[in-house]
């Protein structure tokens, strides 16, 4: 499966694989794909640099990425006190109200909440940067925007590629104008932030806005039949990320919530801004509901809302309270119903990819030497 | 483009358009794939008739199907005027005032509203039926859940297949349990009634759920890269509707709607409750906004919704009430940016899906005879 992306980056298939887990990233390069290691969770460089490190022992000289959140705003000069201070008290009692509904656990004396606003600011992000630039990275995307002009040049002169995610076709021109290098055609089923245009739609409208940017298809993959439809569409690559949350070297820390990803369907999602203040796809639970219930409060704008349901989200998920318990996922979903390894679903989709071009030859009836 | 289903059907290709106008059925077919009549209009039986004289007169012997609009719930001895008395007196003020606010004229005596709830009723689409069983129809399709069994037997009888359309696995077991032939998969970003799992997502699913049953695609669907993805996606065929709209055998009775719609982005439509009281995709307008607007008194459930609005949807359209003004339409209208002839979108599908499998034998590395 090869694309004049994937020669470029000197993979074997043209399968982009995000996740937050560094065993999973680095499987997904061996296996000839590309890892992309998601880096919003590290607030400690250190921490970056461990994990980068353990890539770097274990990816067999193949290509990797980093995955960072970048605000498209530069806010100046505002600290996190200065964010906290903005959050109204009657959603501070909503939280509190909502956890002690559910008999939510707080966290020990000391101990750090898991989901941190800090790792959303820019200056964050930098020290990340500061840190992803010793090593080998061959990608740097960004989740939110356009990276600033001086990242993309920082990038551009070690050789780094530079990536964006896109919800619609003006918003992927702008990346184009920003100077990046691949467009990620975030589509409505994705998880995560996401817009309103399904990626059917939003993959060739984003690949003719930035032509002749390759761009790549995010949203509703997790099969051989969805990728060769992403690459039907125009993509020069498929961007994943659900369908390794589930492989045995994703490392959820809460055997609940996996079991909640294997039993739910693709309906069991919701597009909310109850975890970040943007609409971001992911596992809909009484704790989405209770934020997008209109008797309620309602959210706040990022950042606010992130800062706002850092601790509480932590607390959830470290007590694993079922109800309340939930990720960024999107409606593929549906499709991930029993954990196998990483080596496992990436064979699955190279093979199902093949078969899915033999079943279109047949329509096209076209007799390859398949 | 063959399948089993468009060899079943004796179409060159698996192309089904779904089309209010007889000159778009009659085209399509002609073409080389499947016309589908919609017959929710058709109040008058002598008016159908009429109309499907003119597409035997013209589909040059190919085959061609009818659409309906058959609830799945009957509703037995309830007449319209029941259902008139159901209506909040509040809900018929709110429609009036927003007429009113925008100087929306009143239709002439006696003039009928084009847009009417006995459309929707089953008694309505038997009689629609006892017409179209005269006629070597080939397929039946329902939009509105499984037919009930008789009018399965009946058309199973004639030798016409049935299809229904399903926004979800769950439903589209439903359908294959009730004993229809064929699902349409109606994916998120396809124009009228929707569910909320995108084409992406849901066309493999569907074909999973109800195999071997064939399955239809719906949903996003313009160009011939949609095709080819729908079809990796393991669908049987394609189901088009959006982009017949402006095509130059299309009759909207209505100049500023085409250009509305040739105007419109893939971000302009809504999936709103006002048209029908169940959430079906359509040009967002300040029609729309108004019913969607937490302030308003909300929409009612079908068949009341429908009901309500009746009259007013049809003075706008007459009117050409340009901020009000709207027709479901999916996201792909986006790519809708021109008139063209149906033979020349027609040709543009067809193409295109050669192109992209061109493309997509490329990419997988197969020289293919092309």
């Amino acid at each position: 499966m090869q694309t004049e992306l994937s020669k470029q980056l000197g993979v074997e298939h043209a399968l982009f694989g995000f996740t937050p887990f560094p065993a999973v990233a680095a499987a997904i390069s061996r296996a000839g794909g590309f890892g992309v290691l998601g880096a919003v969770r590290y607030t400690d460089p250190d921490d970056l640099k461990r994990d980068l490190d353990w890539i770097e022992a274990h990816a067999e000289g193949r290509p990797y990425g980093l995955d960072v959140v970048m605000p498209a705003k530069k806010v100046e000069g505002v600290t996190e006190a200065d964010v906290e201070a903005m959050i109204p008290e009657g959603h501070r009692r909503f939280v509190e109200d909502t956890l002690a509904k559910y008999g939510v656990p707080e966290l020990a004396e000391g101990e750090a909440s898991g989901w941190r606003i800090t790792g959303w600011m820019e200056q964050v992000a930098r020290t990340q940067l500061d840190v992803a630039f010793d090593y080998p990275i061959r990608l740097l995307a960004n989740a939110l925007g356009s990276p600033p002009a001086d990242v993309i040049r920082r990038a551009h002169d070690r050789g780094v590629l530079v990536a964006a995610l896109a919800g619609s076709a003006r918003h992927a021109r702008k990346h184009k104008d920003a100077g990046i290098d691949i467009v990620v055609a975030q589509g409505y089923e994705a998880g995560g932030h996401t817009g309103e245009i399904a990626s059917m739609v939003l993959t060739p409208e984003v690949v003719e806005a930035v032509d002749p940017l390759p761009v790549l298809a995010a949203g509703g993959i997790g099969s051989g039949q969805q990728v060769a439809a992403a690459l039907a569409l125009g993509a020069q690559g498929v961007w994943t990320g659900s369908i390794w949350l589930t492989t045995t070297e994703a490392d959820l820390h809460s055997p609940a919530l996996t079991r909640k990803l294997l039993a739910a369907g693709s309906g069991d999602t919701v597009r909310s801004r109850a975890l970040t203040g943007k609409p971001a796809r992911q596992l809909r639970t009484e704790w989405t509901d209770a934020w997008d219930d209109p008797a309620g409060p309602g959210t706040l704008p990022m950042p606010l809302q992130g800062l706002l349901v850092a601790e509480a989200v932590s607390r959830i998920q470290k007590y694993e309270v079922e109800p309340l318990l939930g990720t960024p996922v999107g409606q593929i979903v549906g499709r991930m119903t029993s954990e196998s390894s990483v080596q496992a679903v990436f064979d699955d989709l190279t093979r199902g990819f093949e078969r899915a071009v033999d079943r279109i030859n047949r329509i096209a009836g076209r007799s390859g030497p398949s």
